[in-house]
């Protein structure tokens, strides 16, 4: 549960002042992403579990413009303002990326930290006209530093903002794997049908042939339409029904990262497709390999997908750790709480 | 040419005392694999470059002993203690990582940095037993920080030691593009010869079948056979012939890294295949995916194989900036330089 959370531009007058640090993350999602609202959850985890010094108000994403001036109203030296993770940096996301810039240009003067995030900003001239929005934006804050979840978004970040950039895996993988012990039956296809789907149906097809000897198949998105809208006090039991669901299954296919993120969890064995600009391939590359019961692809041939199928079905459960991964963060943070003693 | 390098025991004696501050870069190779000749020159460049203000001395890795005790009587507070980057932290080199953990077990009092590396600890007893020798040796020097040149690595540093972990690419990738505008003619091959290497003999033959239409073929190392030994003072000469024999080229074929870094720097259309742990793969997929005549496989169907070469030959060279990505470690040594004025 959080501390806090902002829903109502009533929130200035509510706002606790007990005079612990607070740590405002900005950005908080309604909508029914569930990797979007994991990496939420997982932040709030990060922080309550590594620095509970810190009060934790999360704000609305739908409530930045109120948000930001309750904050303001309120913040002092000793507080950290940040914006949450995610895939959305660029220019794919409008929305998302206009709340951050107002957050990372209002509090200038606050250690400001943009959590775990990869960056795409389309080369046309709409998306170099948003890259010199938000290049002008957090130029701002001196104060700033950005956290790329992938090398590539490392490399995107270093080269189109100033601002100092962090390295660390997605926050979700923060989160400790979970053990269900269900019979597991059936394989799940995860799929987008947003603007960064790539995956083709009739390759679709093909992996069900290859899974179909029987087994229930199903289709799905991360994306729920069973709720409208989720909040910081639903967010974790539809997170854990969501790894319930995975750990239900044999074999998940997808295109989303996060659906990947969840089977590393549950011990789910699955094989992740490219996305329209490669987020979840650098993702996996760089910190999920060694992880045996999944894998990345971009084959389309059926004989070399159903070799990759049939090693990831029988691959063994091991331990891994990727929390010493957030380490850049964590000192961040440290750093600052200790000039603030 | 660096200020000063030292290659006996009579070294201390000799050794500047001029109040300038020191950056002692320990490991400096005398043998003659190019890519770690490389990684040498291409930090000595870094350091005078990006920060004047410090003597640079560079101390070989064949008297890395006698080296440590010359540092010892002069070595102040406001000088930096670094050994050399490259792909060779582990157990598979044991006598690098033996001069490693002298050097960093012996000055801990001073801001002590290892310069980009890659890292591979064998899991086999001889490995674990090399892991936990060096673990005992870096955990001694509160001021270390290892600088990873790529994810994997970074993942792995994280998690094998206590130290702090940067990341950045490989040094060599600081150095600037070159233009030679010779007339291209011929396929290198450029090949390991030693225990990384995994590349077989028949694949390579159907690569030159592929490459073959009466353009000349030939195989090399970037280990040198026509020197023995490489110093400081003759290294930047024999790397420019180095790059001038790349930039002849109108194919590179590897399982070399560094081949394909030259290729990088001097608009040489290459392809990279696997060494034994992965190592290339992943410097290529975290810094240099978006640059379009290059490319990494494990690909071994000779038919998908000529549809890469014709790619790359064809494809355009344009501008690239690998320069910002160093920033986390030009932040380390400025905030360094902050403290001792």
């Amino acid at each position: 549960m959080p501390d806090f959370f902002i829903e109502t531009t009533k929130a200035a007058s509510v706002l606790p002042t007990n005079g612990r640090p607070k740590f405002f993350m900005f950005g908080v999602p309604s909508y029914t992403n569930m990797g979007d609202q994991a990496v939420s959850l997982a932040a709030r985890k990060y922080i309550e579990a590594e620095f509970p010094e810190f009060e934790y108000i999360e704000i609305m994403e739908d409530d930045n413009e109120s948000g930001i001036e309750a904050v303001e109203k309120i913040i002092t030296s000793q507080d950290i303002v940040a914006f949450v993770g995610g895939g959305n940096m660029g220019s794919l996301y409008t929305d998302h990326e206009t709340a951050r810039r107002a957050v990372f240009s209002t509090f200038v003067n606050n250690l400001t930290i943009s959590f775990p995030q990869s960056i795409h900003f389309e080369e046309t001239p709409f998306g170099q006209k948003e890259q010199r929005l938000s290049q002008a934006a957090y130029k701002k804050n001196p104060h700033l530093f950005l956290v790329a979840r992938d090398a590539q978004s490392y490399h995107r970040m270093q080269t189109t903002f100033e601002n100092r950039v962090l390295f660390t895996p997605d926050m979700v993988l923060y989160l400790k794997p979970r053990k269900f012990n269900f019979k597991r039956s059936g394989a799940l296809f995860v799929l987008r049908h947003d603007g960064e789907k790539v995956v083709d149906e009739p390759l679709m097809d093909s992996m069900k042939t290859i899974l179909d000897n029987g087994r229930p198949i199903n289709r799905t998105d991360t994306v729920l339409d069973s709720v409208d809208k989720i909040s910081p006090l639903t967010r974790e039991k539809l997170f854990d029904q969501q790894l319930e669901l995975f750990a239900h299954q044999e074999m998940i296919i997808t295109d989303r990262w996060h659906a990947m993120v969840f089977s590393v969890l549950t011990g789910t064995p699955c094989l992740l497709f490219g996305n329209s600009y490669g987020k979840g391939k650098h993702a996996y590359v760089d910190w999920l390999e060694h992880i045996g019961w999944i894998d990345y692809t971009d084959e389309t041939d059926p004989k070399r997908l159903k070799q990759i199928v049939d090693r990831l079905m029988t691959s063994k459960i091991h331990d891994f750790d990727l929390r010493p991964d957030f380490d850049q963060l964590h000192f961040l943070i440290s750093r600052h709480l200790e000039t603030i003693k």
